[in-house]
């Protein structure tokens, strides 16, 4: 392989494609990218057997051919090279010269020969979204999938496209977001697809926050997103999904609306005093038109009152103080001030729903005092 | 104590007085805050039986008395206090609550009568400098203090009037860093202390880029700064510095001038390659009007070269490339855009000084190749 390309193009092939590469993994394939020159173009893929992103830019190909290279240290030096023109050239033992003016670098790579193969995508469907659409929707919910295997499928995300709607949902044995907008496409698509929470954790940062579209494809075991020329695939999961409709409290006995970000500042400040290892819980206690929140460690005590709407009987209740801000910043991001928390006993979980938007619904568990 | 003070003039107090706090001691009381309430005013102290800070504000005294609390817990309290007057009490079991408002913190306080004497700090002579002044020789040397007690005073850095001028000078057996600037007292002042880097570290932090006024007073065993309403000391190192002034080596074979931004981008790229572990040094080729700049290490290798103006002999010879770097900084606080590498054998120092400047001078061992 002996290209030449400018600096800015790479970086701006390079970057997106660390987001499928491991930083440090035992398997040193996992730790690198793929470079393939041929036809007047560099593709750059990073793939760690689960999710993988192809990018690609312009380059004068001198010599076709493919090279790995270890992603993140290949990343640091084209970013450091002088602005211009980079030439890449490997031999055959597999080093790689990257050399721009008067710097040369020298690294060691690795045949592309040993990269593994990519799954074959070959849609079966697909579907446009606007990228701020998708991003505020996994900004909903990419808190709330599990982080441990004990339900392997919980550790995915469920996209829903149902009734004319887009319905994406999260649970982690203690807690449920959900998400939905009206979505309607040319077909009537009626699928039901759960993407790994790590592929949308890196998904998420990719996505710009405007109306460009992002092209989504399925086939019958990956997930495709394609926009700003990127091409991001990810294996699906597979197992039974919650049946999250069935799974939200319907009937309540107490209704509170309080103003999201006096709450987020009150639970925050309790947060100061709770050790994360202990986890103790912050107590809601609900009487007349006040919210008063409570918490005692070894540190300290914390006591503060919040003005309430409250309709119902008084209640007395605790939280894990972090789910709940997390919650609460969900709800946010619908662009209400104020939620409703409608509850039931002290045993059964409470759904925090934004004021004036239905569009976002969290269910939580109550944590015993 | 029974106070009540404004939150924005609390936080003002806490803030500073926490440089002179340790986060994490095996001696809790020097993991706190000192409070004083007398007289209309709250004192704030940090104190860690080598540096302290002073500090207060006004505030309501219902009833004075003192305390001793976790600074860092509550500074983060204080800071996340509703805006407004906060009322701090403490009862005869030192616990000490703090509210606002309807909220109400409760933590455990230490008795303040167990907090360690200060030390008698009768001003014996002063001066004043601008805060600006200050922070640039400090800047200009705070990098080459030696962190290890090998030989302890050049854990501090010393500071010297001497012939109408201000110089500072800090070595850690690798390098020295020296800066001057003209000064002149209304006394005829000729004073040597040097003061422990670790407090000048924090001292950096805390002043600011502009002439507002700093006044240093000496007494003999600690250097008292105060600025900005701020009193902040600290013990005087004692034992011989360094004669630096007959440790630059005044005799040299080759002068070399050097872009200082194209000079560090070069050996930052450099850096990508080197392993902290290792410390492999770079390696400076100079011949002809070019300065060559190599390493090889396991990861890689570079090879680029810079243009220089050279007067003299070739040389070839090796340096740490993170000292390099922290001299090429200190030079551009003078700033230049050059400057002149001022070299010898591959056995001898080298001095790096800004091309248009005489304030900054640093000199550099080499790293055997």
């Amino acid at each position: 392989m002996f290209i030449r390309a400018e600096s800015k193009a790479l970086n701006e092939a390079i970057a997106p494609a660390l987001c499928a590469v491991s930083a440090k993994n035992t398997v040193a394939v996992l730790e690198c990218l793929y470079l393939n020159a041929e036809d007047g173009k560099l593709t750059v893929i990073g793939y760690d057997n689960s999710k993988g992103m192809k990018t690609s830019c312009d380059a004068d190909i001198i010599e076709s051919g493919c090279i790995l290279v270890k992603g993140m240290k290949f990343a640091g030096i084209i970013k450091m090279m002088p602005q211009g023109e980079i030439t890449i050239a490997t031999d055959e033992r597999n080093n790689v010269s990257i050399s721009s003016g008067k710097t040369k670098f020298e690294i060691a790579g690795m045949s592309g020969d040993i990269f593994p193969a990519l799954p074959e995508l070959v849609s079966e469907k697909g579907i446009t979204l606007s990228q701020a659409f998708l991003k505020k929707m996994i900004s909903q919910t990419i808190f709330s999938y599990a982080q441990t295997d004990i339900k392997p499928v919980y550790m995915g995300i469920l996209f829903e496209f149902k009734d004319s709607e887009l319905r994406v949902c999260s649970c982690d044995g203690y807690r449920i977001s959900f998400c939905k907008a009206p979505f309607s496409s040319g077909e009537s698509l009626t699928e039901r697809f759960i993407v790994p929470g790590k592929t949308l954790t890196e998904l998420q940062k990719l996505l710009k926050d405007d109306d460009t579209p992002v092209n989504i494809e399925l086939t019958r075991r990956h997930i495709v997103f394609s926009f700003n020329g990127l091409f991001f695939f990810s294996r699906l999961m597979e197992g039974e999904f919650l049946d999250y409709e069935n799974s939200f409290q319907k009937v309540f006995k107490t209704y509170i609306t309080v103003d999201i970000s006096e709450l987020i500042d009150s639970i925050e400040r309790a947060g100061l005093i709770i050790d994360d290892k202990m986890k103790t819980a912050i107590k809601f206690i609900i009487y007349g038109d006040v919210l008063q929140i409570k918490t005692a460690t070894e540190t300290g005590k914390i006591d503060e009152e919040i003005t309430a709407e409250v309709e119902g009987e008084d209640l007395t209740i605790g939280f894990n103080h972090r789910y709940i801000i997390e919650a609460l910043k969900g709800a946010q991001i619908s662009g209400d001030d104020k939620i409703v928390m409608s509850l039931n006993t002290p045993f059964s979980g409470m759904v925090i729903t934004p004021v004036d938007h239905e569009d976002y619904k969290y269910m939580i568990l109550p944590v015993r005092m």
